[in-house]
């Protein structure tokens, strides 16, 4: 973000950004206790010298309005100019603190501030690159709406019915066979993931998944105060022999995978471990939920059946989106599942958000009813494949002797495993001043410090040459 | 919904009832335990004669498929065919049931399925009618759009930047100064609700409210474990004076309020009022949810000043939509407030859904910035206008001396209170026979039982005035 000064206006830079602050402070912007940007940031944002923001800072710390904390930072004080101090300050601080929702990791903060910097190469960003974005056949769709299709009311509780008739068709081609009511349309997966966690489990249930797992990176299961429990993990898939032990131990109230192109591994579950993990969830009466976010991006070959088309029990809630094969910006995606699951559901998505955008559920109906869906697949699958491909070549030749990888056949992530033991997040931010940004392993397993998950569907094949290089190099200095 | 049977195949319509409901058996779509629809219902989806559904019903039983239930309808069976009995099915009722979200109340989601259905009266429906929806508008603004300023990529974590920018000037309009960092995008102020929930309050904190208030329609805030307390309102909108003795009896985190044309009952908080309860806010350091969705719906003169134009402390939290004023469809709302907050909420709105739509953000940025949203506002007040004065005049003539109302100055709602005390449940469900719907007083406060919500948004003005009349018929009738 930047802020324009006036340069011309004969009122000196640094008298500008004091003024600029000083209304921030007393619009309540920046209320007592709020930590202010860095001086380097605010350079930044001011587009001035780091000297002209001190001036700033300085003369506002001397009408006591920001004040240096120990321990590094500036923040705004409790103010004594307002002539109001007869009362103690409101503390949003502590109702930021205290919140029942955790916070995501400082990492993942700071990936997600600093995706949208320029020039950055993003080696972890799990999203199709710009590019690979359908935007001329989504204008296409846009400019051939009829005012009477739009959708611009409130839709059912499930979802637009047009819109799930044709994901059922679409469901169908996978061997799901649901009926549009026991669809809802959701904002993304992961959206379909929150409602699961408050609509269908007590507190202190356990959620069995992979380890590592892209679930380990959210904490929509462990704010509900539900516990998580790591299934290992291999290149055929998670193992489902463990399931039950695991159970005996810990209780098993639901279980949580990526059958397809595993988020962060990459790893393609083998249809025999699939057709064992269906009749471990009949024996056990667990719920499974399948993410199937990625299973449409296979690269050499389709992959096995989803879970949820040899599921003849209803064990299974089948969850998809949009998000990954054509718009993550649209926001849909999809739950299939028991009718009265589905209905449960519906209901708290009404009560949480009166349900999703409708202009995005028409585009969405549109683009797969139309062709499009299928027909743009088989760009993306074309140019994933190359990016893939570049990204082997590249750790071979950089990563050699370095760490142990396995070729995806799918999806957008290789999984990279140092030989040896290096400091994760050194690296991460040793590559953050190279302009580089990678997703540390131990986003997705606490304890996988020697990992990092490569994504190739974001970096054009020149970045991930270059990336893949300097990111070796700076692993070889810190070993 | 309607399911179409093969009235020509020479296989009996009973037949083909059966088979379908079998699929729905067999794939899991309708798991042991799950409540199949009435008897009633099932004709009117099949559009045959209950007595074909009945026969069907009596083969499923008869294969052991089915069961009556006790106390009425009939269930899923914990079914013997499948050869797999060896093992128990899984329960997901204890799933559906032991979630930690609320359901909606009964009547909420009888509400949420009747709305659908064709013909039918909307008294009590708190939105815009399709034909005040700008369809025409909304096409062009879509057909104008240039692939390159689409946007289908994730958004940063408060939402599209322009969008943020165009909502900043839109604020400023009111009186309402914040900067773009100050803002987050929403789907809807119900979500703004949602992610403050778990955003910034412990279990068990206390939430103040009007009473009667929308919120009780909602269980956001007490299915995380919050205390709701309502605060006494009349046509001035809720005393402050009151609001010092309830935090001494119960605590005081947070309060909601609704200044302007208030939901349900059209009330309009005064300008001095305002000012004190700003005033509370800073004594108590109470934070002040305003939600400010119907703000603009002004129909004689504009209400007086948010409360966030008056907050020079950052004590307020404003949420604002264009759900009641463009197109509930769109899901774009927005949260105003310290920057802190507001970084806070984007955080878990990340971790929940990952952002709006930003096809909506963009059609939303569009439709403020290029005056569209101030030109349509008036028709919409217009149009909202004549309604109004036909509800009043409706409500002159047909309830006379049997209820009170006052006149609303905007918004959508008349809060109707009979003069005399009749069982309003009782009033719902014989106007539900009667083809309309209306929202009965207990949603909002439990203690309401003489009291609805009519709302003059939706119907037509000759809707409005036939269920006007048949509904007081019903409820002389009750009385």
């Amino acid at each position: 973000m930047k802020i324009r000064l006036e340069r011309s206006s004969g009122v000196p830079l640094y008298q500008q950004i004091e003024q600029i602050i000083k209304e921030k402070i007393s619009q309540g912007e920046w209320p007592p206790g709020t930590k202010i940007p860095s001086q380097r940031k605010l350079a930044d944002i001011f587009e001035v010298n780091r000297s002209t923001v001190t001036a700033a800072l300085d003369e506002l710390t001397a009408q006591g309005l920001l004040e240096g904390k120990r321990g590094g930072g500036t923040i705004v004080t409790n103010r004594t100019w307002s002539g109001l101090t007869e009362w103690p300050v409101l503390d949003w601080t502590g109702y930021v603190r205290s919140g029942i929702h955790r916070p995501n990791s400082l990492t993942i903060q700071e990936i997600n501030r600093q995706e949208f910097k320029k020039d950055i190469i993003r080696l972890g960003t799990g999203e199709l690159a710009p590019e690979l974005l359908p935007y001329q056949q989504m204008k296409k769709i846009l400019q051939d709406a009829e005012a009477g299709k739009l959708m611009l009311g409130y839709e059912e509780p499930k979802g637009n019915r047009y819109t799930r008739e044709v994901l059922a068709a679409h469901l169908k081609e996978k061997g799901i066979h649901v009926s549009p009511d026991s669809i809802l349309i959701v904002s993304g997966a992961l959206q379909a993931l929150q409602l699961i966690s408050i609509g269908l489990l007590k507190r202190k249930a356990a959620v069995l998944t992979e380890k590592p797992s892209y679930l380990y990176s959210l904490h929509i299961f462990q704010s509900m105060e539900m516990r998580l429990y790591g299934l290992p993990l291999d290149e055929r898939g998670l193992d489902p022999a463990v399931i039950s032990a695991c159970k005996k131990q810990h209780g098993a109230d639901l279980l949580y995978t990526i059958p397809s192109f595993h988020n962060p591994t990459g790893f393609q579950m083998a249809e025999d471990r699939r057709k064992e993990l269906i009749q471990v969830s009949k024996r056990l009466s667990l719920p499974i939920i399948e993410d199937d976010a990625y299973g449409d991006l296979w690269l050499d070959m389709p992959p096995p059946s989803p879970l949820k088309a040899l599921d003849q029990d209803g064990n299974v809630l089948y969850v998809g989106t949009l998000s990954k094969t054509v718009s993550p910006g649209l926001r849909i995606g999809w739950v299939a599942g028991p009718e009265p699951v589905i209905d449960r559901l519906a209901d708290i998505k009404m009560q949480t958000d009166y349900g999703s955008s409708s202009l995005s559920q028409w585009a969405a109906a549109k683009w797969i009813s139309s062709g499009l869906y299928a027909e743009n697949l088989k760009l993306i699958r074309n140019e994933l494949k190359k990016r893939r491909d570049t990204a082997l070549r590249c750790l071979e030749a950089y990563f050699g002797g370095l760490a142990r990888w396995e070729k995806p056949r799918g999806g957008f992530y290789i999984w990279v495993t140092f030989l040896k033991p290096l400091a994760i997040s050194a690296l991460f931010e040793k590559a953050l001043k190279k302009n580089i940004l990678i997703n540390p392993g131990t986003l997705y397993d606490k304890e996988a410090k020697q990992s990092i998950r490569l994504s190739y569907s974001y970096a054009s094949r020149s970045d991930l040459e270059n990336g893949i290089r300097i990111v070796a190099q700076l692993a070889r200095e810190l070993m």
